[in-house]
């Protein structure tokens, strides 16, 4: 199953995935959900948010009972040049957890559902977590028809080029009530699993982030001939606000990135006329979070000031601190043998399953709000991730398979 | 004749130009530089290199006796976003200098071309002034293959799908042997015509002049999960690096600038892999612009020493400081009116054309070495240029028109 989706939408010299909303390799990532779908005599649905789903015990989630569905996914698309497991891990673990639990023989007394959320990254329109956001009601139909990608490209024209349907986006409340329970599971992003020695581990909490898009206006000038007490250089405040921003961030112990860049005219004998940065920042708790990015935000006018630079700060989205609910998160440590490891549907373990924070957004986080919502992580052993060299050993991710069949069984099997 | 050119390759939004080698502005540019020269009974030629030539009293530069040729002329590319005036101001003054002199009754005693030099800006493959380095042979064919813009497609495919024969690019120097004198008008792109109140001036030099590619390599990584001291982030190398340039320039009395810069994989969500950033730097003397240069690098070294960031540099292009040879520079002087502005061709003026400096390079630069040179100069009033913004007054456009007949008659008229 791995070994289908590995090659799609992998670019040849970087090693890096370039599945993004929509595009060729995001196509080829769908038909492979679906073809998994059918394959298991599972019931596949699109919903009109472009999230793709297959179910087990129903063939729409209108057959469904409120609050009765079990549901398990993650995401098949990826940052630019992004690495295999961030999104697929999750869902091809839950096609493996759903093969395992048939060979256990286990019986379903609840309909079942495995999700592959739309646009996760957000790495083409700049929106993460589209799929689930337009779904939750987090993100409307309006907002979502104005994002462009960096073609120029809209959302619904990028939708209609894939052949879906962009006239019904928008939220789906009714498709959200009839779920009890989501689960996902995801590699972690980050080294804790690893330095604690635990395969699998289960989310506590996901911090605030957001991020700021800081448009830098200068003066556009040649760079041979103007005086530098003339210029208007936009490039200068942005520097020191990418320093400034990396300085605030370490005091306060959270992190601010610039990670991308924009300029005009991007000419290397022209003085840009506008840079645009775009800021990513989290922190533990939403004041530290403000505080930071005000500092920022500060320190960026105050050199623009200096520089006769203009500076404007949108920003383009925000995600306030994610407390995934204590019952389901209890729930899961139970099913993986609880406090001391031993007890539990899988059978025991030797340790107890550990709880983790992360800085890192998802589908989940999205629907937490609405849905009852837990996740699983996977240990990463260079906690690299967003990129090529992001890894997990064959071993954890079996691991994970088994941790998430476990949780299955206990929550949708009789 | 300017308002054919002017909406070709205009942008609507910015009003800029995007006229870049071969693309489809460039040839919508190229084929009126044909249709001008066709208009006016001269010679058109298409060099092995894609400059254009428009012949008087010759058919090709194959007719014309060693050091007998007089050449005008300019380019018709832009920067990314440019002025109307950069490059075309030169072209159509160098035709309407030819309509004035037809109206004076001149008698042409030598061969006169009206050269477009192609690609001067460098805008699409990085390297500036391709067209008369290649026939200077100060760019190799071999080097000139291997250039590749954005898009990955390289110099001979451009060239290629524009409909022009690339195998044949090279050292032109039999060409260049037919050239007695080569006079280039340009827009001034500095305040030193506004400030002192003149309409048009003669270049004394063009300061020494670089293009350097900093590479910085750092990690790829989650922005959301990676702890800011397990990061190697190549934005905060470069952040420091372009604060740097600008310090020690500022401290040299020369010029450095970052307009340029490319990041991968620039997701807002991802620490990037690497940072590259291109210094336009320029001084007075070379020393000086050594020595920046090399400052600027040590401190890209030191920094990304700390940020854990490898930083490689590679001089992508290097113009000498031209000295325009005084005896045409003089001898342009003398036929504008002499020290006093009172004698020369064209009948007197109220004062002296003055003689000054610029930072920017030019197709005159490259030819310099090998043919007499010499540059005239019309009034910006702000200065500005590479932008939108760059102006020249219809007055001053026509006493560039008058200033470069009156050389031209003294140059080829008998």
């Amino acid at each position: 199953m791995w070994e289908e989706l590995r090659p799609i939408g992998r670019d040849s010299s970087s090693g890096g995935y370039r599945r993004h909303a929509w595009n060729g390799a995001d196509t080829d990532c769908r038909a492979w959900f679906r073809a998994q779908a059918e394959a298991r005599g599972l019931a596949y649905e699109l919903d009109r948010n472009g999230n793709q789903w297959a179910w087990l015990g129903a063939t729409t989630y209108r057959d469904v009972a409120a609050g009765d569905a079990v549901v398990t996914g993650s995401h098949l698309d990826s940052v630019p040049d992004g690495g295999a497991f961030d999104g697929p891990l999750g869902v091809v673990s839950s096609f493996a957890a759903l093969d395992e639990l048939r060979r256990r023989g286990a019986e379903f007394g609840k309909p079942l559902a495995i999700v592959n959320f739309g646009d996760e990254e957000g790495a083409r329109f700049g929106v993460a977590c589209v799929g689930s956001r337009l779904t939750a009601g987090a993100l409307t139909a309006e907002a979502a028809h104005a994002l462009r990608d960096a073609d120029g490209v809209t959302l619904p024209q990028a939708m209609e080029r894939a052949g879906h349907d962009p006239a019904a986006i928008g939220p789906d409340p009714d498709r959200l009530a009839r779920i009890g329970a989501f689960v996902e599971l995801h590699v972690e992003q980050g080294r804790a699993l690893d330095l604690s020695g635990d395969p699998v581990g289960i989310a506590s909490a996901i911090w605030p982030h957001g991020r700021w898009r800081f448009d830098f206006h200068g003066e556009a000038n040649h760079a041979g001939t103007t005086r530098l007490e003339d210029r208007h250089d936009p490039m200068l405040t942005y520097a020191e606000t990418v320093l400034a921003a990396r300085e605030r961030a370490r005091l306060a112990g959270a992190l601010a990135t610039f990670g991308k860049v924009s300029v005009v005219p991007n000419g290397v004998n022209a003085i840009p006329s506008l840079v645009r940065g775009w800021l990513d920042s989290r922190a533990a708790d939403q004041d530290t979070l403000d505080r930071v990015v005000q500092e920022i935000e500060r320190a960026a006018a105050e050199r623009g000031a200096r520089d006769g630079v203009d500076v404007r700060v949108v920003r383009e989205s925000f995600s306030p601190v994610v407390e995934f609910r204590h019952a389901l998160r209890d729930e899961l440590r139970a099913l993986l043998g609880g406090a001391d490891g031993a007890g539990g549907k899988g059978g025991g373990r030797a340790r107890p399953v550990p709880v983790l924070g992360t800085g890192a957004g998802h589908d989940a986080g999205i629907l937490s709000g609405t849905v009852p919502t837990a996740m699983l992580f996977v240990r990463n052993p260079t906690g690299v991730s967003h990129s090529p060299a992001e890894s997990a050993a064959e071993d954890d991710c079996v691991a994970g398979v088994t941790a998430l069949a476990d949780v299955l069984e206990g929550l949708a099997c009789t």
